[in-house]
């Protein structure tokens, strides 16, 4: 197969992983579910991966390249607490725009990989983490600026703002609430309200 | 095999699925593999119940069970805030306690099933929403008799608070941050503090 052709294919497996996996789970994500979903040979999909793991792992990547281009690329706004506004907003457009069929593919695997000792579940900390304290040092640096009260520990404010767009994703995903990102966006702003100075 | 004793294995084999459910999913946790785990035989598990779903099912209420006569039955303090407090304060007790290996069983089966249409879905999202409702009506409760500020909304009061205890259970499951149920604690107190009157 051509270099530029199989890198393709590749792409297409990973597409559709990410989206099977944010639905029925990472484990779930078999070559055979994948050859059925794509109408593609179980062949054709196996030569991609050389393991299970080695399929889960470039799941994941495929997931944080997705991340990366969706939100992290189109975060817009000055350094500080517009920043964190805007963090935290791209991010719940993102999850609400039903990117994945089963909502945040991270938080789906969080849950499912957090008892599974293991390379995916250390790089789903990793890189669930890195998410995390990249909203707590918007916040210390907006503290930093004077934007943000002296008294707040910005860790502790990304924890919260945090929570704020999982609960969201969980009561969107398994209550089907239609309020969901609408509360997530009420508790963001009066959360950053009562710190801003 | 007399009633009594086929109770008891019924509940032997519940505790352990309710258990594993939590580190590995609902899905995962097979006749099998449940037999494996209680040195038990395969036909000695797969009397007790009627299919896959019928042991999902009846895990799902094993855990709810746990839920009921750990949390729920040990709220103390009078209605209200000091309730409200009790609710959420007992919760974390429950999930820092560390009763299933995997952290909090609902949250994992959230995740896991939130996807996947069915009896086990409807059950969990039923269950789970009785919760985030208990903790709202408290809140409303709280406001009737004069202890939160008439102008806040009881169920977005809800949302936050729920948000903090189930960030504390991924942050700790997943991230492994010692600090988890204290950020959790702290959110709450400062939350509630926020709006008592």
């Amino acid at each position: 197969m051509p270099k530029q052709r199989s890198t393709h294919t590749r792409q297409l497996i990973l597409d559709k992983a990410t989206d099977l996996a944010s639905l029925e789970g990472l484990e779930g994500v078999s070559i055979g579910r994948l050859a059925d979903a794509l109408g593609m040979s179980k062949s054709g999909v196996i030569g991609h991966f050389a393991s299970k793991q080695d399929l889960q792992l470039a799941t994941v990547e495929a997931a944080r390249e997705r991340f990366e281009s969706e939100v992290l690329d189109a975060i817009e706004g000055e350094p500080g607490i517009e920043r964190l506004r805007a963090m935290t907003e791209r991010w719940i457009q993102y999850i609400e725009g039903e990117h994945f069929s089963g909502g945040c593919f991270f938080w789906a695997a969080s849950a499912e990989f957090d008892g599974r000792p293991g390379a995916v579940r250390d790089r789903l900390a990793e890189l669930t983490a890195l998410w995390l304290d990249a909203i707590g040092a918007e916040a210390r640096l907006a503290q930093r600026l004077g934007e943000i009260d002296d008294g707040e520990d910005p860790a502790q404010l990304a924890f919260e703002l945090h929570a704020y767009v999982q609960e969201a994703n969980w009561s969107y995903q398994l209550l089907e609430r239609a309020d969901s990102f609408t509360r997530a966006r009420r508790a963001v702003e009066s959360r950053i309200a009562r710190v801003s100075i």
